[in-house]
């Protein structure tokens, strides 16, 4: 077996394996985030140790530069994340391997994994979408990340406040966004209790679920995918995912009749099928096809 | 030269052409939508008296069938429109012509055309968007239409509806979608008179940027395109661009820094390079693209 390397990068914890996909993994590391030089530093270490790797794949938290042609490519943009404002996150790994690095989002990458191996296998056009303490999706294509100028930045799509909601929003760009409104701090902020303590029957998930329906609608309206993998802390809670489902009927009024939008939606909305994994193994897909492995 | 030949189907008019490009056009001819067959029959015809071609694209009035796996590809779907509900636009085409026929939606092939010729040269990925009878957006990524399971339907997303907006919406299925709140329709409806009719500083032109800005926002932080064609009669009126422009920056709040979206976005946000001819003229460049010419 040819070894790959994953790094999931996130705000809070990285993740890093050698395997080459689910089941077939060889070592694995978690540790905190914590400066760029120190977090980057750690996962070489942790590749220098293990089995040789022939290309590693980088899922990291955004927003990043994914413009091929930009002298700042794979480094981050814009970020409240102390220190890691223009953090060159592709450079720093490249730097300590000689081997091709891949590098993108972790939703993009998520994405990715669960087109090759997890819930979204044989559907050409699809979305991966994770609400947690942020909300982003990842679109994939033919098994590629889709960028235009960038990746997606769709946790920051304008939403409409329900007349209910007394909540301003809670993100500091834009307030009311998506994010703003239905992320795991604005389910926080609004009813004063993280969303794992909310009940199954308070109020708290049928507004998330109206939020979070208009919003897959949306996404269903524009690129139109084959299938949307929905994940993330916040949806682990109070059966979300057919309340969810019914929201995005409504939004859609049957207007579009291809199979996977008919009925309940079962089929379409659905959750992640390599569990909390989708981004190290996302990660680890697209060092795969750094090198032509699928 | 090579001679191909392009049909714009409209909900109202056809429009025929052959030639291969702009300022290349030998033949064209105008005439009125009436049932499938008799409009169809018309098209052929046209082509029969003219100049050989090449080949033929079809930009049609959606819904269509554009996955290429189905029975009933290049097939509109459903429609209030008398006489067109799966009318096999595609099919009637190829019966009457030996040569190869490409379909997509009107504004599929107006952003193909752009995208060769017009406003949207040079850019990866681009958006075509239409505000008219109807909105709708074609999504254009290296000259190729984008495509999930079927077309963008972008004109039906879900839409805020303005505080102060009494209208409840002409969208026939969703009432209160991006269509049934800023369509030419919608703002007849709302205030009695046909947009041609209502002047610079009616506020009407305000409330219409802010649901077309909010709207472009969305298409942006989706799909990230590099830039916005926008037409159709409404946006004819009233100096609406920079409006939309100031609207879409609002939502936006700065948070993409990608050279386009920065600043005033007046070479993001554009009108049509071939002004009327978007939707003909991308039609013959799908009929190009059906055999390889470019």
């Amino acid at each position: 077996m040819t070894a790959y390397g994953g790094i999931e990068l996130g705000g809070t914890k990285v993740i890093c394996a050698i395997g080459s996909g689910p089941g077939e993994i060889l070592a694995q590391e978690r540790f905190a985030t914590t400066t760029p030089d120190e977090t980057i530093g750690r996962a070489l270490d942790f590749f220098k140790r293990g089995e040789r790797v022939a290309a590693v794949g980088v899922a990291a938290f955004g927003p990043l530069d994914l413009d091929p042609e930009s002298a700042s490519y794979g480094t981050v943009r814009s970020t409240p994340k102390r220190g890691w404002q223009r953090a060159p996150v592709l450079a720093l790994v490249r730097a300590g391997l000689d081997v091709p690095v891949a590098v993108d989002t972790d939703v993009g990458a998520a994405a990715v994994g669960e087109w090759r191996w997890g819930a979204a296998r044989g559907v050409r056009v699809a979305a991966y979408v994770t609400v947690g303490t942020g909300i982003g999706a990842g679109i994939v294509v033919d098994g590629h990340p889709f960028h235009g100028l960038g990746h997606p930045e769709f946790g920051h799509i304008p939403a409409a406040r329900d007349p209910e909601d007394e909540l301003t929003g809670v993100c500091p760009v834009h307030g009311d966004c998506l994010e703003g409104l239905a992320s795991g701090p604005a389910i926080a902020a609004r009813w004063g209790r993280p969303s794992e303590a909310l009940p199954a029957d308070h109020p708290a998930w049928d507004l998330e679920a109206r939020y979070l329906g208009r919003a897959l609608a949306t996404l269903t309206l524009t690129v139109v995918p084959g299938r949307i993998v929905i994940g993330g802390g916040v949806t682990q809670g109070a059966e979300l995912y057919p309340r969810i489902r019914h929201e995005v009927r409504a939004s859609l009024g049957g207007y579009l009749d291809q199979a996977p939008l008919r009925g309940s939606l079962e089929g379409y909305i659905v959750s992640p099928g390599l569990g909390n994994d989708s981004g190290v193994l996302g990660a680890i897909a697209l060092a795969r096809r750094a090198v032509g492995d699928g």
